[in-house]
């Protein structure tokens, strides 16, 4: 494989050798850095993502996640606060000194978002929504682009490339799960991909391992097996109250579950040759 | 699964016991009809559209496709000639008294697409575009909802509950093969679920056998297995010159293939209790 | 594809340009012929196999299926009669004027189940048990293979190679589903397989409509679709009463279901260019 | 699915809740233990397997692994040395004090590989070949039961439910890949299923990273991977010249990367609470 002519440019290692590190606010993303990004699969009310991100903060997590606008398979499924959803994230954030990262799910909703957002966040649906990723090319802010569920490797860093092609160089790759025959997960999480990336690409890689195994009891040996595997980071869906949330409550962990990875992940990180981007604000503020 | 409480209502044959049947210029679609959409994969400039469109129109085909705006894997790949592909299709169209059915990649060209088209296609990455999918509900022009390469039947059914639940109840489904680990042919055409969509739902259902294939020798074969599977129509790949073709070349007929296809249909028609729609004119204009 | 250097040789249409046609009893396989097989999933005893024999050869049919030995997800399920299941078997067959067709598991069973079958079934799970497909290659009775469930079209191939090379040139390639992400129907059935198969092999190609949908209201037009696509026979689950028996009631067609098949495979011969093998016999014993 | 009844009982760790540890010679598989099993794909020639053999040995390494009887996708490709390759395959390992896994393709093979191996491999496309599980469940013998590349959890559970049932509960359970749409590597690691498994059942579950990936650059990462999510022990295909392999050699690693591999394994075991099988070997004979 390796020889083949890759059908990607400016993503390639090939092209630059140089591991892409960049910032967001004071953080560093990629390079020597592993990055904690948490928080609800939606913004579901004021007090419970302003909730969520105060305990992230006193864990020294610097993003929060957390839906708006949320893509839904059936019409009748919660479709998230929007605007006002927004709005409480970045007020939340801002609160407890952190980065919001959010999902766009459509070109006419770039702009608003941008206000709201620290990062874009491309979904599994949208990997290949060719308009979105020209019109976020085009903008100043990083962009995390998952993998589609059923989409390739090489696909995937196609999609990459119409981001850098068109201006913006500060993409991370997500690896969320793929669609396969097994139906006991909620998706097969594929970390040969995290692992051959890294080969391929100067691009920092994220595993999603609450999307990608869909049961929270999977998500802690899942981020220790991404980080194992060489992500540059994870995102984790933490919920104050898994039972009672709106969406994907299954795959939330409880709080304690995830003071639970932030220790291991800080364990497994010199082994790995990682800096955890937590670790120093769990000595300030704890 | 008969049994099982369906999360979809307004698509679903429990709701509606008539076949959808609607009209597109003064050609019906669903029903006892079978309709047959034909053309070039993406329109290249004026000639080839009017030559093909000629040839098609002498035919009896009422339907003309053509990409205008093209989603490609790479951004160094062609996309399209956009509005001025449009045009030419449009042109085309009006001068042999045929349709248009064109795709419409993002919310941003809905308005632009609504001038030239009379069927949208919503292509097989944007199945779950919900935005997109919303704004199309309120348009009053039929949709052509094309099966997403990795989505369920239940989730195509869903995405095409949005369609109805917004407004529009004049949805084409279009089963254009599914993607999994077999890779001599481009996709794999999953007939099962078009029989099994017409005993869930009343909408019409079309098969697209050249990106189901992606060989031009298995076209005519799964023309004529769509249709005894139970499909209301086909959409297929035409070109004068497949080889010199800028898109998806391999899977594109010669016309003197199409006609072979056309002449099979005509004579499956009975046995499937179906009226081709090219049938009429072929007596006519020949 | 086609310029590809392919990896079998004595199954390829290159090697051997006539396709191969063989008897089985008096009745040929393959060429302009269109077989169909017939019977119980399993044999579950004496009355149960003599009332769907004597049905079915009043119908025509010559191809007698039925599990003695049966492939098990669960130790807990039904297993089969074993050789009790083959002696009655046999003889349903043989007072109905019928050959044989059933599954041989092992290579220990291969001499047992030579002296109750006229054809040999190499199930999916043993598409590549490739000591069976060798000590079956030595024998003198002709072999169905089916595809196994995960198994590309060149695998498949490779496998019927495997038959040839050993010396058993008689080898029927069956069609029977493949595992996929889809999960409302059993199996995805590949026809997309077959006519690809067609333009590569000489050998005849079959499909099992009821292993590849698990519904048996799909049975019907997946075996139009299968003869529209190139298939040279079906294999189809009959039962005297579907809803009680002890292994895949669900897909098991009642007798009037398979009237209808047998009528519209009828009406669809000719357009194919095929002569349905039971044709004949329905006006001489009916 | 915790909830759901569970189709398997003898495997299940609601049945036993003592997790499976058993003694191959003396050393003990399960529990606390990471065990180490490598060597080539294939035993290829005497001195081949002993100067493998003799280097594991020195690294600590108990579990010599190597092909006698190779299933092979085509007939052309090299077959194993059979019953030459499984004597020595045994006295490479009696030379250095290991102990031997060989895989076992068919019942009529139990008996002489049986006097050869300590620990028979079931390899992937014999999962559910039942009666080789059923053949070996009457042994006593640990079986090394590897995961269909296209099998669920459950039917993966379900066959090793045939081994208990028969009477041999010294099961280990390897997860080796499993078949999807992505192509740029062999298979799919599924480590989701490592981890859930583990909450599942008692019986020891392994990972095979080289058929995995099938490139050798990804066998470090994902065998820190699989030990992160959980895995009791790992398979690495060893040669001494990867490019000179009679087969697998794209995924073989040379012997300093598995030294790196070793190292890496025994720097993670604390965290993961496990004891590397062979690190107090390595203290004694280096």
């Amino acid at each position: 494989m390796e020889n083949k002519r890759k059908p990607y440019q400016l993503v390639s290692l090939d092209w630059k050798q140089e591991r892409t590190v960049f910032k967001v606010k004071r953080v560093e993303i990629g390079g020597d850095n592993f990055n904690v990004i948490a928080g609800p699969c939606a913004v579901e009310n004021e007090e419970q993502i302003h909730t969520i991100a105060s305990y992230l903060s006193k864990r020294g997590v610097h993003f929060l996640r957390g839906g708006a606008y949320k893509p839904r398979t059936s019409p009748y499924s919660f479709q998230g606060l929007k605007e006002e959803g927004l709005k409480y994230l970045k007020e939340a954030a801002d609160k407890n000194h952190m980065a919001v990262i959010t999902e766009v799910m459509d070109t006419n909703l770039v702009e608003k978002v941008y206000e709201y957002t620290d990062v874009f966040q491309v979904g599994t649906r949208n990997m290949q929504n060719f308009q979105l990723l020209k019109t976020l090319s085009k903008t100043d802010k990083p962009i995390m682009l998952k993998r589609g569920w059923s989409s390739t490797i090489e696909e995937w860093l196609l999609a990459a490339e119409y981001l850098l092609l068109g201006g913006n160089p500060n993409v991370i790759l997500c690896e969320r799960g793929i669609r396969t025959f097994e139906n006991s997960t909620r998706n097969t999480l594929d970390l040969n991909a995290v692992a051959l990336v890294k080969t391929l690409s100067h691009l920092p890689v994220f595993v999603d391992p609450s999307q990608a195994t869909g049961l929270r009891t999977l998500v802690h040996p899942m981020s220790l097996a991404a980080m194992s595997a060489g992500a540059d980071g994870i995102m984790i869906e933490v919920h104050n109250q898994p039972q009672e949330a709106l969406s994907d409550g299954d795959q939330s962990v409880y709080f304690d579950q995830f003071d639970k990875i932030l220790e291991d992940v800080n364990s497994l990180s010199s082994l790995v040759g990682k800096r955890p981007d937590f670790r120093k604000q769990v000595n300030i503020e704890n």
